[in-house]
């Protein structure tokens, strides 16, 4: 199993600028990675009159598209816990990023702050912050750029 | 394993159409139904400066988004073949629907028309027609619009 940690904060904290950094750093060192992003708002991502919204809408469940060189499916959420997803969809990988999922309990979390020095209020703890205001906290904390640690402190912790 | 079947024909046959309405009265009957849709230009539905899109340009693999009512996956496709790809995403539904795939061969093949009398060059021979204009074959022929009788046409036919 990979693995697993789970990137918190508010919007508008850097998550993706963050996680999309740690991810081109995990690629370097030859790591296998997939990402898991909780989208708790929803997202748009097969249109209204996109073909495979069609076939959705229709009732057909999975719809999968198939290329050359890409492959995406699309399914109902039928209550499938995130550890079952990712059991599913992620065995083979080296390590799991998730962005989000503060309400996931279970994962090994790392909150990132944006600029306003307040943190989250997590059901687990966080295993580190990564944040360019706050100094003061009993957890490893990390640059917002320093992106090499970061993946160093990943690559040491063990499930 | 479902029963699947391969819909071909030129663009502007009608397919995602006639596809559309197969899988309405599929669903009437009760059946669990997977789409399928071999995308031979490609696929443009994460775009470029969403999040799924960033996450994969930087090297994740498989991208996974999770919402509270959908799922969607996102991954390279390594020259996996259809058959093994069915296998994995459609394994427990009744029927699976392919909207083209003229080039994959051992699936069971339904030809549709547009509206030039012009038939496909195919290596499997398709099982039936769906046809306006066809009045000259030796498979079964149906009209756009005779749906029943498509369904219970699929609902018959044997592996």
């Amino acid at each position: 199993m990979p693995k697993i940690f789970s990137f918190v904060g508010n919007s508008n904290s850097g998550k993706t600028t963050l996680i999309s950094k740690i991810i081109t750093e995990l690629k370097k060192r030859n790591y296998t990675v997939g990402a898991l992003k909780n989208c708790s708002k929803g997202f748009e991502i097969d249109k209204e009159g996109k073909d495979s919204y069609i076939l959705k809408e229709k009732g057909a469940d999975p719809v999968l598209l198939i290329s050359k060189d890409n492959i995406a499916l699309f399914r109902r959420n039928n209550g499938d816990e995130p550890k079952e997803l990712i059991k599913r969809y992620f065995h083979d990988r080296d390590f799991v990023i998730i962005e989000g999922g503060k309400g996931w309990n279970g994962f090994r979390k790392i909150e990132v702050m944006g600029n306003e020095k307040k943190r989250l209020k997590l059901d687990d703890k966080p295993i580190a912050i990564v944040s360019d205001v706050e100094n003061d906290t009993d957890v490893p904390l990390f640059k917002k750029d320093d992106i090499e640690n970061i993946v160093n402190f990943l690559e040491k912790e063990d499930g």
